[in-house]
């Protein structure tokens, strides 16, 4: 993928999209836990003060300010403030605050996704979680976790087992219809099913500590930061017949060892819709 | 509740229990997220190398060992070594790891809970989450966070109305037969209900950012480091009746603000089994 770019512009680009992550948190972390108390009341009506629109709304104009100043002719994509040269040669695709219903919680598992798109390829992909300190990035190159004690090297796990496997979706209660009956069958044959994490789980797959991801309505900027980080990795994004995607959202799985493949898409492909 | 200890008791008290949740913890994260990549194996299958027992273990000893060395009268009750004289007048209630579904994976939601009984009530409780260098403390004195950055007072939120309530359960699954319909009536009427985050949720209704915790089949040591924590914090733990508890298991509820009581028990009572 992306040959043009050299390994040199690949680190360099990697090291600005975790500083852009870092800058997000700057923003969001004083907001996260900050609506408790009487004060909450907005928080939860969407009437008065409402931290995680605020979070994320002040999250994407910074990342959007730094990459204007950086790069100036980059275009960029986010979920709150929409389109912006969509077409140009190095795309960002931005979402600030990944797990809106965890950050409302105070859970500590919403992360903010940066990804790059490079002549309409995913190059490079950050999933960050500012209030634990962690820094999931990766790209062809290879995938690393950031942290304050340091870097650690991020590779799958092998696992070719479903019934050992430990996999996690966002919510049980999202798939209806034929999706239901898919999901169902994934649960029972799965080891255990994680629940609420979101991204955060896309990231534990690319650390060896779950073995897949199974979601679906997904946004853009939800699979473009997963695309590299796992493919760094050792592992695959994939919709849910098991063909590798990039840019597309609705259904999509992740596994970290791509001998899983056969057994997952054969549980989930009956309720595969077309890719978009 | 215990007018026999004194404000300088319980703030002792208090603070010895938290440094036997800082010494769990010292055991505990160098095994957390320890078994990625191909030592991981056993971890799966129980055969070989196994983090989240050898790290339930070694916290517990090494808790016991902190009690023994301070208050060798006092009694312990542990998940990994059972009971060592139950009918003390101060009885220590352990569980290492609660949530070793979120340990195995990687999550951060697993915690040390430590409880501590006094002539049979819950006096002190405790939940801490290491990795985020979280740790809840509550009695009937006031319920308090403490991380590196200090101390922050915890106060559960108003939230008279469960459609507007942020609530958890561990997992949906959990439920069968009456449980699972009264669940799915609770799950029905909630704003949202987050899965997966164990006794981490009940810190997060003592800090005022979830309002219902349901759970079922609890053990005495999940209880009784809550009931301290949530009566300091202006909370409530009860039965699926409505009725407070202290030291029993089984079925529970967890209310921040005690005017969500009737909503709550009104769907769950149906299912409600005899308090032990």
């Amino acid at each position: 993928m992306s040959l043009s770019l050299s390994p040199a512009q690949i680190a360099d680009l990697e090291d600005f999209a975790v500083t852009l992550a870092r800058s997000a948190g700057e923003v969001i972390l004083p907001l996260f836990r900050a609506d408790h108390g009487l004060a909450d009341k907005g928080a939860l009506t969407g009437r008065a003060f409402d931290p995680v629109t605020e979070a994320d709304k002040g999250a994407e104009a910074a990342i959007r300010k730094a990459i204007a100043a950086r790069f100036p002719d980059h275009g960029v994509i986010g979920e709150e403030y929409g389109e912006d040269r969509p077409d140009a040669e190095f795309v960002w695709v931005l979402d600030p605050i990944d797990g809106t219903r965890a950050f409302i919680s105070g859970l500590p598992l919403w992360t903010t996704l940066i990804g790059l798109r490079h002549r309409g390829t995913p190059v490079v992909g950050v999933i960050a979680q500012p209030f634990t300190g962690e820094y999931f990035v990766g790209s062809a190159q290879g995938a690393r976790l950031l942290t304050d004690a340091g870097a650690r090297v991020l590779r799958t796990r092998p696992c070719a087992d479903l019934a050992q496997a430990l996999t996690a979706t966002t919510d049980p209660h999202l798939f209806t219809g034929r999706e239901q009956e898919a999901y169902q069958r994934f649960h029972a044959a799965a080891r255990l099913v994680r629940y609420g994490a979101d991204a955060y789980a896309y990231a534990l797959v690319a650390m060896g500590k779950l073995d897949v991801v199974v979601e679906r309505g997904l946004k853009s900027w939800d699979v473009e930061a997963a695309v590299p980080l796992l493919a760094g990795a050792g592992g695959l994004v994939a919709d849910w017949r098991g063909a590798p995607i990039g840019r597309s959202g609705g259904q999509m799985l992740i596994v970290g060892d791509a001998a899983l493949l056969p057994a997952v898409t054969a549980l989930l492909e009956p309720a595969a819709t077309p890719t978009s």
